[in-house]
């Protein structure tokens, strides 16, 4: 997608650790036309899908999700990131790892709002190492529920998180595919 | 704003202490044609104000923020809630208590996105005792910014938050104003 790439040309940081900072336009400042696009983007991909909900994990997601949700008009589920395993009955969790952040949490939906009737699509910011990913697959999965796709904005495609949700047969779309990083530049995958 | 009051009557739950669940619509499953509803509808009311900005507090006023960012064709800014102040030039912060969650979090947002020209709209979903939107108030006025709105989806007109933001003289829109809660419904202040 040329708006998303030309933005992290344009914008993006590259801290050490292969980082890309994108807090201009998606994480911190959010830029309202290229979500609206991101949106319409995710939605025509995914059409043939008859996704019947959108998720996200708090927070980064929720702006491109919501728009996604829009277009296809169906509900967004935001699954919330709890510090600690609850107890009740009437949640599906499994616990995340983030590198980035050096952190574990307990990713953590209600059972109220999926079913084995749900075709899920699930969006996020970064696809890395997979972990939120694989993470989001496995509550679908504890629900019953069917995960239909993925839709991301910003691969790795130098870390494992494609292949692992690859090995699940799960289709992938990210939007700007990056290659390698440069001291000072992004190299995207060429298609 | 009919529909949002006919969702808190028909999906809301009410909790001991004047909590109000609205989990199903907008806070953990989020209706997205309300959220584009409530987006039209705060560009409308404040567009008269040259807004420059959106800002909210993550995560659960985002969906709301991001559409009335698109409506308004602003960038949104998502101000983050650091578990700890940071010594760092390049940053706002103000400490913020949540009574709901009996927490307190310092509202963080980077000098970056806010400047003396920017008139910001602030949106949330909860107005009770005020400490968000207080907090924001105070992050923009170090920017030497003009808080020039807030749009509140759910006011309880019951706590001190009206009347703390009054007293700053910045404009709140309320989509729905409760007046009381009864053991197992809503009374909406009459209009």
């Amino acid at each position: 997608m040329d708006l998303l790439k030309e933005k992290i040309l344009r914008e993006g940081h590259i801290l050490p650790g292969n980082i890309l900072k994108v807090d201009s336009f998606i994480n911190h400042q959010v830029d309202p036309i290229l979500m609206k696009n991101i949106g319409i983007e995710f939605a025509n991909y995914f059409k043939a899908k008859h996704i019947t909900k959108v998720v996200t994990i708090e927070s980064s997601g929720i702006a491109p999700a919501i728009m996604t949700a829009i277009a296809l008009n169906v509900p967004l589920i935001i699954f919330k990131k709890n510090s600690t395993k609850v107890l009740k009955d009437d949640i599906y969790q499994t616990p995340i790892t983030s590198y980035t952040k050096g952190l574990t949490y307990e990713l953590t939906v209600s059972k109220k709002y999926l079913s084995p009737e749900d075709n899920v699509l699930i969006i996020d910011d970064f696809l890395a190492n997979g972990e939120a990913a694989s993470g989001a697959i496995r509550l679908i999965e504890q629900a019953g529920a069917t995960a239909s796709g993925i839709g991301i904005l910003i691969e790795k495609t130098f870390q494992p998180g494609r292949k692992r949700i690859e090995e699940t047969g799960i289709d992938i779309y990210s939007l700007a595919r990056i290659e390698r990083f440069t001291d000072d530049s992004v190299i995207f995958v060429e298609e």
